[in-house]
């Protein structure tokens, strides 16, 4: 078991653990979000056939007979679907997206031809290719499309459907189990009695762990009866999950059993407290693989230590870079404290004329819940920092 | 009916029918990504009392024996949880985040005490307040924590937990039926016989709405036997949603059968046909108050149309604003069309040293799905504007 160690180390020591997941099936309409979970190769020509650019008529080439004189086919201006093979001096009608008969050179568009009888006439010459939409135009057959490691957006979700792709193969979701450990905490929907703290710590690192693409199958408190409940509840959640989140109990007081918890229960501690503020109190334990994250019971230094140690394995299960690059960012506010850990403030990053602006929410005590909301950047002052001036440069991990 | 609009003013008109839907009461587990009904009130204070911000004792101030000595109360250095009522010269163990007895003056961490017997010895001197947490440290009762129409992010879920807020009242999605019209369309997971074509834009449809908010309740087809099948199927999607998308038959041909649908249907036709370009063939009514927007069948026509007309109406519905202000980027690309009616690109945007930057994704075709991956912004060309040189000045609408 290491011991305060560096926060790269730690995280690095935890994405060792990592094996990605496999790929599950799921419908298209559910795939939005998820990850594809090998590259996307184009299964056809899209479109398949030449289309139609617009409504109007597809001509065979020019004829034997006058120019511009074309004889219709179908006998039916409201042909829209796949015509007759077409000859020279031919023409058939068709709509903007559909395939184009056989044969076809070019397409008129509607307001460019008259119709008389079952002859079309049309001024324009003839120029091979015109309004045609070739085949594979949008995407070849073979092509990577995008790859793996793509999360589904709505462009890829129609390019799917146009491939008629009706099973998308995307990474499993990685299911996350949290424990909240502490005599004192109760679920938050129970009505604290005097001495008791409603568990805020489960549902942030549940919804965390939800936006991180997680499968959250369980968010428990371990309350009253302390260590042997604990020891049950966190057994049960590691057999149903590829990681476990505690939360409270790290540090070193009588009542703070997350670390003899997880040795009594066969786990293989891997490090215990990281050089970072807030959040020095994390710790992580690996038992068959599964690596359980134990966070402090402090808000904000349990969300800091889910994105610097659990997010990370979490996009790892996924396939996807598991660590975001650093920014750097102008801060627009000051932050008078110096000296100590490596700290990481919750900001709020927006891209301004000069790049990226950071602003400090408010409330940065590690026990506040305020800086948690509408935070989006994790700024990274280095051990040993100066105080943070209106305008200085930062950096930060966007989230 | 309008024919040929400003899309502004085509949007405005749609945005005019929009009264912003109810609240419901959801699961806190079910809100995240959720939008705030209404201002979101503390409670009460939070913490509800004083709280320990360090593992240690609570003391109760000096008392009338020696400096820095006092009665450990209840015999126990685990007492965790509510405790006794302290007096001066009196202490209690106590954790971080716990509660502190009545009559704490201030709190001493745990390595700057020492226990003998029932007794604390403490070299510290008493400095009332230190590591104590007063009640309402994080918010105050009454206090607006955040406004109506706030998204719920991981941050204001444990938020609401830390005020046992189990239910959170939300605004209710809005419903929303997809149909595609045309002959030729068949649902993406059939395979098209010659002459078919998947349907792409349905699907398309349905993530864009899903990103935005919506419950989309059914992507329909309505193919073979035109008009009178898209009869049925509108009327049946109508009753059961707040908007309608249709797909394709918008143009001015004879399988165009968009516009006659709708007023057969006996809905009041607003607009037909908007100056913009892709998407000039976009039209909308209004049947008992409920939207219905009539987009081209082109794919990259159909999701500008729907950036522009669609998405405000579903921003509306929420009660958030509707339409994102433009952003000015620099041109990574190239362009060289110019001239015509106002015309919206597919864009990548990222901000970089010099703010933000935007890259024009592959295929521009209105034909085309390519540029609708990874796209996340709506480049903006004035009607009659110049080729785009890399390096110049554009505005973007941010996705």
């Amino acid at each position: 078991m290491l011991i305060d160690i560096n926060v790269d180390k730690a995280r690095e020591s935890l994405l060792d653990l990592v094996v990605p997941l496999g790929e599950e099936t799921i419908y298209l309409e559910e795939a939005l979000g998820r990850i594809l979970g090998s590259d996307l190769r184009a299964p056809a020509d899209l479109p398949p056939v030449a289309q139609a650019a617009v409504d109007g008529y597809a001509l065979g080439g020019e004829g034997s007979g006058a120019r511009g004189d074309y004889a219709l086919q179908d006998g039916s201006r409201r042909q829209a679907t796949f015509g007759p093979v077409l000859g020279p001096g031919q023409a058939a009608a068709v709509v903007t997206g559909g395939p184009l008969p056989t044969g076809t050179v070019e397409v008129v568009a509607r307001e460019h031809a008259r119709i008389e009888g079952n002859r079309l006439l049309t001024a324009a010459l003839v120029t091979p290719g015109r309004n045609v939409k070739p085949a594979g135009e949008d995407f070849r057959a073979g092509e990577v499309v995008v790859p793996a490691g793509t999360r589904v957006d709505p462009g890829l979700t129609a390019v799917l459907a146009a491939f008629g792709q009706d099973g998308v193969p995307v990474r499993r979701c990685p299911r996350v189990g949290v424990l909240s450990l502490g005599r004192e905490i109760v679920p938050h929907r129970y009505a604290p009695s005097a001495g008791q703290v409603r568990d805020a710590n489960g549902p942030l690192l549940a919804a965390l762990a939800t936006r991180d693409g997680a499968r959250v199958i369980a968010v428990e408190t371990a309350g009253g009866d302390g260590l042997p409940e604990a020891r049950v509840k966190l057994r049960r959640l590691w057999e149903h999950v590829e990681m476990v989140l505690t939360v409270g109990g790290v540090a070193s007081g009588p009542d703070d059993y997350a670390l003899s918890l997880l040795r009594e229960s066969g786990a293989r501690v891997l490090f215990w407290g990281v050089g970072i503020k807030p959040g020095h109190h994390s710790g992580a334990a690996v038992w068959e693989d599964r690596p359980v994250i134990a966070l402090s019971g402090n808000p904000a230094a349990c969300a800091v230590g889910y994105q610097l140690l659990a997010a990370p394995v979490l996009r790892a299960f996924q396939g996807i870079t598991p660590f975001p690059a650093p920014v750097s960012a102008v801060c627009n506010d000051s932050f008078p404290k110096q000296g100590g850990p490596r700290r990481f403030l919750r900001g709020y990053a927006a891209c301004g004329p000069e790049g990226w602006r950071v602003s400090l929410l408010p409330g940065q005590k590690s026990s506040m819940l305020r800086s948690l909301i509408n935070w989006n950047a994790l700024v990274d002052l280095p051990a040993g920092h100066q105080p943070v001036e209106p305008g200085s440069r930062v950096s930060f991990l966007p989230l």
